[in-house]
């Protein structure tokens, strides 16, 4: 997808909160913040995709800055309070036996998981309050579900054997653990992909060990495996990422994108294969592009 | 007061609002947020003034755009809407009999009117909520008071015969129609400045008749009248000020000055004379740089 002019509004915002989180030193913060109009001059164009500002963005911050991991403490925070959130989704999916319906319930999950995500210019969350949104998250779900292709990727996925999961953030990975665990439970083999390095509150492999993924991945053996994409991008920059993942990629038969960040990154280009994207709708330039509204639902199935 | 690192979002922020108010064509409004961005760069950094750059900012959309007033219509409805509550102000104050109390409530009035401004980052008004937004302020004027210099302004007026009155906003000049006519009955000559050329949502001469302060201007002779800073200035920009206003500006012996603008432009400026800045706290780097918070009402006076 490419940038928006209010693009702009929320990655500077975004980047001032995590030049904050960075640093301490008034003079460094003001440096850097120079160092992203800087960037913004160079890039911020018709042509550019909002993630992939997003991208520069962070390594220059993290550059500058000398911390490598700005959202680390957010990232433990959340996943600490998304865990409390386990046992709660499990008891729901074992109450239901319909395939179809506990499906469902698992896409629905991971989406209220996509929640999980600070300082974006529409979507105010704190860590005090986040217990309580993604209650309220789950209540809602079904009416947020605005974009509704749940039935169209069940039906996909008879037919596909090997499912490539690209996660979005820390926290919300605790919630794709109930997702891919039932993707596991209907027989297929799942590659789930973290970062590789930090960016943003992103999932690397710390978290998907602290959401028990990688105890899945064991216990299962070769049916989940964790991969990292080889980068530290918001979403992904294909031509970029290492020709590793790239060959797993190539090789899916079906993709299943968690958050904004892989669609604005993957929506433009040719893909090999059908995916969907599973994501919270959290800005104004993505619910202009959808017709949508902040807050909506999003299960898009794009088929190949 | 010199520009802050968060003032970059609010500053972008107020420009993408304001570029869609000045034209609904999306590849005009990119080129010109493109240009805002070119202008960043130049201008964003630690020795300059955040107001500064917000003229360099509207300057850059009125012209490209070419719509000379963007605010125009958010402005004539201020106006109306302020102006329904001057019957209330006047009861409330008709009811004070004390000189101090009724100057008390005045200030307090024309601060609450400061209340009036749209598209900044910390402060979400729209004109739907502006009566309600008004009402609910009025009954907490006092305790938002935060830094209250009234009474040293009330003692310091008693010596003091010419005042110049720098006006903020268009419907806040309704509020401040109040304070003025004020002044004027404890005897002092009033010159009331509002701006040459539409910048942001600041009054200019329509906005002053609209308030009744040319009628008061005509009935009191020459106790009160309407000048222009012949600027379009944010605040106000000293260097760039015609002579005419910079010699009124040096002959007060006293000045009040309203909103933001005039305190982030005027507060490291070496003045002629004392100064009361009348606000209310509409955002990050102002409640930072006064340790006060954001809706906090402040009065604080500079004397010379």
């Amino acid at each position: 997808m490419k940038v928006k002019p209010y693009c702009g509004v929320c990655l500077l915002n975004r980047g001032i909160k995590e030049v904050e989180l960075a640093t301490s030193d008034p003079d460094l913060q003001f440096k850097i913040v120079k160092e992203l109009i800087k960037m913004f001059q160079e890039k911020f164009n018709e042509n550019n995709i909002s993630a992939h500002i997003g991208t520069y963005r962070d390594r220059i911050i993290k550059k500058l800055s000398g911390c490598k991991d700005p959202y680390a403490e957010q990232k433990r925070l959340s996943n600490k309070i998304a865990v409390k959130f386990l046992p709660f989704l499990q008891k729901k999916l074992n109450s239901l036996k319909d395939p179809y319906k506990r499906f469902r319930f698992a896409v629905l999950a991971s989406i209220v998981g996509n929640s999980i995500e600070f300082h974006i210019e529409d979507q105010k969350i704190e860590l005090d309050s986040l217990e309580q949104l993604l209650k309220q998250s789950f209540e809602n779900a079904e009416k947020n579900l605005v974009k509704d292709d749940i039935q169209d990727l069940f039906n996909l996925l008879k037919s596909k054997k090997k499912v490539l999961y690209l996660t979005d953030n820390a926290g919300e990975i605790v919630f794709d653990y109930i997702l891919i665990n039932e993707l596991y439970k209907l027989n297929k083999e799942v590659i789930v992909a973290v970062k590789e390095k930090p960016v943003l509150n992103d999932a690397t492999i710390e978290d998907a060990k602290a959401a028990g993924l990688l105890e899945l991945s064991v216990k299962t053996n070769s049916k989940v495996k964790i991969i990292t994409t080889g980068t530290d991008h918001v979403g992904i920059i294909l031509s970029e990422t290492p020709k590793e993942f790239l060959e797993i990629f190539n090789k899916a038969e079906l993709i299943i994108a968690k958050g904004m960040g892989y669609y604005e990154s993957l929506s433009g280009e040719k893909l090999p294969t059908s995916i969907a994207y599973l994501f919270k709708i959290k800005c104004r330039s993505i619910a202009e592009e959808l017709k949508k509204k902040i807050n909506d639902y999003v299960v898009l199935l794009k088929r190949i």
